[in-house]
Order: C-alpha cells, then structure tokens, then sequence
C-alpha cells in the first residue's frame, strides 16, 4: 500500500483503458442530465457538437473508475477534498476510448493522520486530453504524527 | 428562454429537493468509484464516515440533474467549459435530502454567439452547503454580435 510519504512531485503515471457506448452515454444522461445533446441522437446531430456526446459529469465517474482501479486502489486514500480547474476540453462521444495520465503536483500536510496530495488528472482520447483537473486528495500517513 | 443577456452578477435562485437512498449511493459508487466507504456498508462503518457515504461524484451528479431540472432547463445554454473550486465539504449520506442554490458571480463575452457566466453553485443538506462550486457555463446570446 501506497501512503503519503511515497508521493513526490513530478512522479508520474499512465493508464486505463475503456469504450463509452452510445447507450452508456444516454442511460447515465437520462438519470443525471437530461439535454438533449446528451440523450437524443436526432436533436444532438442539429447542435454544434453535431451528434450525442457524455456528460461532462459522466466523463469525470469514468474518470473516477479509472482512477480508483489503477491508482486509489493500491493507496492508503482518505476521500478527496475537491478539485480545482476541471476543464472539459473536448466531448467524449460514443466508441471514444479514454485513458488517464496523472502527475503529482504538489504535497503537504493535512493532519496528524494524512497528508494532502494535489494531483493533475488528464482524461485522454487517443493521447489528447478531453478533461483535465486538479485533484486534492488525502493519503494516511504511514507513521502518523 | 433565457439567455447571456439576462444574467447579472447577484442574482441567486434556491430550488430542488431530492432524497437519495443507500441502494443508490452503493450502485453509482459500483459503477463508477468503488471504495468500500461507498460501497460496503460494514467496511464503511469502521472508516471515519461511520457508514456508507455517497461518491462525490455522485454527489456532483445529483446536483446536476437539480440544475438541469431547475435552472438549465429554460435557458439557451451551449454547455459548460468546467468548474473551478469544487469542494466535498460534507459527506452525502442515505436518507439526505439535497436541494440547491446558485449566485450569478461573473458575466463576460465569449463568442458572437455565447457569453460565459460564472455561477457558484451549493449542494446543500438541510441549509448546509455539503458541496461547493463555480461553474463556468456558456449562454446563447439572444442578439448575436
């Protein structure tokens, strides 16, 4: 397991690999937000983005899954504090495979029991980045204070 | 419809009421961020949440289904560029009722078509903000430029 004495700036990681359907990107859509360029493949292809593209808070949760297999998993995590500069640069569409890219931007103390890790997250479709933020995250310390 | 042109640094709204459950909370948290103090009731209560607590992307989620509903719905907006500042200050636990209330904090040009708008948003569980947010969301203008 991974604590917060083992994150240092500038490490960093690539990883993950998952294909959005079409059907995925409407069903979440419906439940969460419901636009229709988010839920109706013939209103979708009369707007700018000229067919049915994800959430913006969806591509974050498939985010999020990436992150937790292949990085939180292994760690010693807290929750998360927040986020800052969440960009949603690019649509995710259907077939679109993400993958994720992090770098360590900065760590610090948060209590006796944890440190605050500040993690840059970039959501990436065939290596350019759709979303990108700022994570703060908290890690248990591995010899408490 | 509303649009850019009727949005003002000030204006505030409060709106929304939904009560989340704990099946909810544990199949999101499954789908999408899946740590045992979001999916495992038991393993959640020896953490220091005390019990299953929602994602915070679930959290972020709801919120947005409430806007959507709520505020979203009768604009002409063209979707969000992100959000700056987004904190989990509280946890979203089983059986809270969540409402919403928004503060216009900026408006300012971006295209001939769309002007951006600055709204800070809170998540709020019985008065009190459990999540906080500024969402830059761009607005059709009614005249374009």
């Amino acid at each position: 397991m991974r604590h917060f004495e083992d994150f240092e700036p500038g490490q960093t990681r690539s990883f993950g690999e998952y294909t959005v359907s079409e059907s995925e990107i409407i069903e979440f859509a419906e439940q969460f937000d419901p636009q229709p360029f988010h839920t109706d493949p013939e209103a979708a292809a009369e707007t700018p983005f000229g067919g049915v593209v994800a959430s913006g808070w969806h591509t974050a949760s498939l985010t999020m899954r990436l992150l937790v297999a292949e990085f939180l998993s292994e760690t010693e995590t807290h929750g998360a504090l927040g986020v800052d500069e969440l960009r949603w640069r690019d649509p995710l569409r259907p077939g679109d495979t993400i993958s994720v890219r992090t770098e360590v931007l900065d760590t610090g103390p948060w209590s006796d029991a944890a440190g605050l890790v500040t993690v840059a997250v970039e959501t990436l479709v065939e290596e350019s980045p759709i979303m990108t933020m700022e994570s703060k995250v908290l890690f248990g310390r591995r010899e408490p204070l």
